[in-house]
């Protein structure tokens, strides 16, 4: 099917040699000692790690790609040398196709996107064959192999298995989508959750880069929630986590599709803000656009239903930092466009439900588009390929 | 004052020998093999870790304290030498506070309690020293040097500054108790929040034995969370975390003392099942002892307010699961003595609320007398020993 030269295992077989690797990743190029140091290992672990990876090209000599030393910093730097493999990511949207490629430091070199006409996994299924022939035609325009894909989905998506339990939005059950998409592509395939996969590349290269615990919370069409603790995200013995749109808020609230009343996202979610502004301003109201211009417009009753959501969010935030403590909680996702209508609350309702010091997290807004997700599909794709557990047994 | 011998510092420079040092407490004795393997290390760096550790007799070889090897296993056994040092740990609670004397294997030796006729925080540190000359007549008998004391107070504990932030039950505003204990007793300090003290002492030795992701949930006074996710403790970035007692189930329910309405604690903690009981029953009901009583003879109403409890436990417990998906969720505290009253509801609730996956997690109950929270302060203690991170400057 495809003719780009096949990637080698990545000749790192200890964790201490994927850690030093991401640490370079996110942060380089760095010296030994600063690897190590947020690395967390010894001079002589680091060495002994980057040894074999400058072999392989993995890791280069040198500030930056033309490996020509920058005057004034030390020769020993040590940077990943993003031309030795490529890699591919998808979101899929209930909508659209988003797909990237990227290089080995989950540079986006090309973007593309296709609409979505059924959600079925068959037809989804073969649009992403589609888009993966098209940028692979692109990445053959270079040596480098392309060494996975990352499809990030919405859901209960179980990552080990590479398996889709559910997804509400594209109507799943149990799809073996890491497998089926490996069986299409030829290549090794990652299946994540599209807010861990997001999460995955804020912390390497986001407002997440140096934090050991963060929280990434994502408005929209569901409200999602990804956690770092200690350093890493947290995927969930079972596979779910982060679930801050099932936080309820409003027990007497609107129904949820996952059988609770009053959820975070049963009130904020974009097909919960449509519906309330349908039957409070007693309009014809097709999407969230609509919605918008209501309440920017003024009509009664439309400011107060972003106003109810955005308390919603900000109780939901809180519970995390009630929880968790993170250090910072990063909100984006589509419904930023909106933010001017709900900022308030969301900020009045997190500082009210704070518990004592949790108040001092820093909560920042962040726009990353659907580019940046496919870029975290990348990122996870990039995790699976640095520690050997692709998704599927294949590659 | 004291003229125990004093304990030089622990011997263990890196993360890697207190890494090494904890899964040899928590589940030796072990091969250097198996501690490598439960530390995430190489042979070699256990090897390393180890050899000052034996030097220094923090360390020994063999099974069993007698040192004989046992028949059947490898003679190259590691455990840890429980004689070598002694540690402190005290609960306080609102109304008595319990210590303990412990080995560095936090095996109990002599346990005691006092009651606390005065809250305030001068009479409460008299009775901690009291407590504390007590127990260091008893270490004397033995040679072995006191190397820290561990306590344990509930609400907001700043552990890394030593100062008791908040504490509801006691009335306390930033005490800083960790500094003030060390000079009354000549001891290095680790003050710590109570939950999370007790959940050190259930990751090592307890039911969250071996599991990388768990939830200690404590039904009490007040309603306390301690997580551990990725192996660790969650701490909170500003001291704050497992605040699960200030989830809010009822934006309606009421008052709590955080400021909010309707928030766990409001409606379980034992405070607002009295005040409850006595507004459902008009009787005069002056503790929990009687409430439960009430529940058990049936009078008409006294049994819903437990069940209210319990749902409102289960839910918060269900925000815990689909927010970190842990492995398991141990149920605590003295509240398990009316536990019979509302456990379905708890179960329910859970269930109910728990989305997809999370609901299978593990959720079981475990008495935990007030000894066993001491124990957990003296864990702490010997956690910051190890990693040479005392709450004060002192020792
Ligand atoms: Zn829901
Ligand atoms: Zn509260």
């Amino acid at each position: 099917m495809r003719s780009t030269p096949h990637a080698e295992a990545f000749p790192a077989h200890t964790p201490a040699a994927a850690q030093v690797f991401t640490a370079v990743l996110s942060h380089g190029p760095l010296t030994r000692l600063e690897a190590g140091r947020r690395a967390g290992l010894s001079a002589a672990a680091v060495t002994k790690a980057v040894r074999p990876l400058l072999a392989a090209g993995y890791l280069a000599e040198g500030a930056d790609d033309d490996a020509r030393p920058t005057p004034g910093r030390p020769a020993a730097l040590v940077r990943v040398n993003g031309e030795r493999a490529l890699f591919l990511g998808v979101k899929v949207t209930g909508g659209e196709l988003i797909a990237v490629l990227t290089d080995l430091c989950c540079r986006i070199r090309v973007a593309r996107r296709r609409p979505l006409p059924d959600r079925a996994p068959g037809p989804v299924l073969a649009s992403i064959a589609e888009l993966v022939q098209e940028l692979l035609a692109h990445a053959a325009e270079s040596d480098a192999p392309v060494a996975g894909l990352g499809i990030a989905v919405s859901g209960d998506v179980d990552r080990a298995e590479g398996v889709v339990r559910y997804s509400p939005f594209l109507d799943w059950r149990d799809v073996p989508l890491a497998d089926l998409a490996a069986t299409t592509t030829g290549l090794p395939v990652t299946v994540d959750h599209d807010v861990r996969a997001l999460t995955v590349a804020e912390q390497w290269f986001g407002a997440g880069a140096g934090l050991a615990d963060f929280a990434l919370v994502t408005v929209g069409t569901g409200i999602g929630c990804g956690l770092v603790v200690h350093g890493r995200v947290v995927a969930g013995a079972h596979g779910v986590a982060g679930e801050i749109g099932h936080v309820v808020v409003d027990p007497a609230g609107p129904a949820c599709h996952c059988g609770n009343r009053g959820c975070v996202e049963a009130i904020a979610g974009e097909s919960a803000i449509v519906a309330r502004m349908r039957a409070v301003t007693d309009r014809h109201v097709t999407g969230v656009t609509q919605a918008v211009a209501l309440a920017r417009d003024g009509v009664p009753g439309a400011r107060e239903v972003y106003e109810r959501a955005g308390e919603a969010i900000g109780r939901g935030i809180a519970t995390v930092a009630n929880l968790l403590g993170p250090e910072r909680v990063i909100i984006s996702g589509e419904g930023l466009a909106a933010y001017d209508l709900f900022a308030d609350q969301i900020r009045r309702a997190f500082t009210t439900a704070a518990f004592g010091s949790a108040a001092r997290c820093d909560v920042l807004t962040r726009p990353l588009p659907f580019e940046e997700w496919a870029r975290g599909a990348a990122a996870a794709a990039i995790q699976s390929f640095i520690t050997h557990t692709p998704g599927t047994g294949q590659g």
